[in-house]
């Protein structure tokens, strides 16, 4: 199959840990005799400083044209202490999003039983988690309205949804539950916010077409705690952009470490795969960042161009460095192995 | 002293624990000579149902001529599952806090070394935890306008926050710090939202008034992370009403029960006290609710008015309960104690 692949690093230890899939694309390649035309292009932090933009219109214009794109992370400590920044690297992700289309961004949370000690919570609570999250991810307060006052004393934000940005998605959420294990569960805050009670409305409704599946909603302070007291009852959890980043990350951190899962972010034409875990400027450049959540999310990318013998190989391979322990100090506490070590180790073992 | 307490049952389990407070009163007024002055009044569900109103006016002329309000919970399923409801139980308890004007929520979350056991994370994660959260509490998303067009098809929220309504709750939370560990972490969303970056720059400057007082700043997806990988890291949190909701509950389940937290709504001419849970309405009548957050509620009030010497003897004797192992199911897994006997014994050790 010939695929061409954006390659968008960005910022942090984006690009540290993308050139770990890089390599995996390659042996896949090499294997099973495909063609990867893979082409890297600036956005974020690194862009600004570049083009003055955080997705330059050649980012934006390779994104359109490529089948899929693999990124890597955005964001940078420059910006986040500077609240006044009027152009943030975080735009180049939101505007590619928009742009693309990008509604429905998918977060598997499966635990790893050989990792299961390290997760914060107590094994016989985290045991057998195996969730999916549909977070809405072109709409509502990421991308309402944004005001504020001459002075700049008032700063608003609206958080808007409609009907049919509600429905695209939880149809796709609950044809997943009903090949999973046909549960949804809308995560919302109705008891305070009309946007919700719409989700609500409107969920409920859609719910009805498909009987097999179980249909329950939840508040969101409830869900943060469900998270972390019972995430085993959860199957497919469906919720709006903000909430779901939320709950996304909550779900990350409970199978052992924030940087071992991927994510898709698919739209009508264009899919993004990208690790659930930020820039991390902290770790930049010291080769310890674990390039496991963005080879997963090479592994997804395969998948959703149907090669799931190859999306297995890349798989499999990560079970292979589990096992022999060839894993980053996040894992084990502490490790002889840098991201890069890690990344030969998988990609020769596909 | 005399003091006019109102009570506010509310919905689902808030008023089986909120006799459990009133018994702790009673001790109380006893044991050290007070007079305290008891009024019950409706709000939730259950005004609605009795006069068409969450929050009737006489309920709220009484919130206002009391010194002091004790509050239950509130919320029912009916509406829960009714998102086109145009009168809501929680309608009631947003407009008491607004009309009240009070705008701190103040959340202690400290672990009991006797109930380490039953947090869901592990015991070297949570160890040491004591925090307390400063949630803003009439601002923000949760009365920001509200829209819903005319055919039902798209309905909008909107987070506004001005700079006073910020500084006001970021003033009493720095001036808790400096009392407490000298650290102050600041939740918000500033890499998207542009209220979130007006908290950000407001608090920014006037942490720079309290020079001893260390001040971060952390995104909302990371503190619900860090929540459950570091909670012993925070002193105070300082965040927004809708940031503030989720975070205070992921508090309060790390420490082994939703059960046991209360907190403090304060005003300028007002103070509420109120357990963390909700109203919790599937053990409602069943005797099997926590009374500890309620009673811990009612040690605050007492605090409030300088009353040290009374919230020290109920919190002694909450922790007698503890040592007795007289707590309710949801502390042990099971119990043969309900809701009334542990009140009883926990008045009766006062
Ligand atoms: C970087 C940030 C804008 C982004 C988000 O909040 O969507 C990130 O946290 C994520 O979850 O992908
Ligand atoms: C009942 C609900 C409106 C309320 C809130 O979200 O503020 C509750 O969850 C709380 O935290 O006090």
């Amino acid at each position: 199959m010939h695929l061409k692949i954006a390659l968008l690093g960005g910022d942090g230890i984006g690009p540290e840990v993308l050139a770990q899939s890089v390599k995996c694309l390659k042996a896949i390649e090499e294997t099973f005799n495909h063609n990867f035309e893979l082409v890297e292009a600036p956005v974020g932090a690194i862009a600004i400083s570049g083009t003055g933009k955080p997705l330059p219109d050649s980012t934006l214009k390779l994104c359109h044209e490529a089948d899929a794109i693999l990124f890597g992370a955005i964001g940078a400590l420059e910006y986040d202490n500077n609240p006044e920044a009027k152009v943030r690297p975080e735009q180049g992700l939101l505007k590619l999003r928009k742009e693309l289309g990008l509604f429905a961004n998918i977060r598997p949370v499966k635990m790893f039983q050989s990792l299961i000690k390290n997760s914060p919570l107590k094994e016989n609570i985290v045991k057998g988690t195996d969730l999916v999250i549909f977070r809405e991810l072109t709409g509502g307060i990421y991308f309402g309205e944004k005001h504020i006052n001459q002075d700049g004393t008032v700063a608003s934000d609206l958080c808007e949804y409609s009907e049919k940005e509600i429905s695209r998605i939880a149809h796709m959420a609950f044809k997943a539950a009903k090949k999973r294990k046909k549960k949804l569960t809308l995560v919302d805050k109705a008891n305070v916010l009309e946007s919700s009670r719409l989700w609500r409305k409107t969920v409920t409704e859609i719910g009805k077409s498909y009987p097999e599946v179980k249909f329950e909603c939840m508040f969101i302070d409830n869900a943060a705690v469900q998270m972390m007291l019972n995430p085993s009852q959860f199957d497919v959890i469906l919720t709006d952009n903000m909430f779901g980043d939320i709950l996304s990350d909550q779900g990350s951190v409970i199978i052992g470490s924030v940087g071992l899962l991927p994510s898709a972010s698919i739209g009508a034409n264009n899919a993004m795969f990208e690790p659930f875990h930020g820039s991390y400027p902290q770790a930049k450049g010291k080769n310890i960042a674990n390039p496991v959540a963005s080879i997963f999310s090479t592994a997804m990318l395969l998948q959703h161009f149907g090669l799931d013998e190859e999306a297995n190989a890349i798989v499999f391979a990560v079970h292979e460095s589990f096992a022999k322990k060839v894993v980053t100090a996040d894992i084990l506490g502490s490790s002889k192995y840098g991201t890069d070590y890690v990344g030969d180790f998988i990609s020769e073992h596909i």
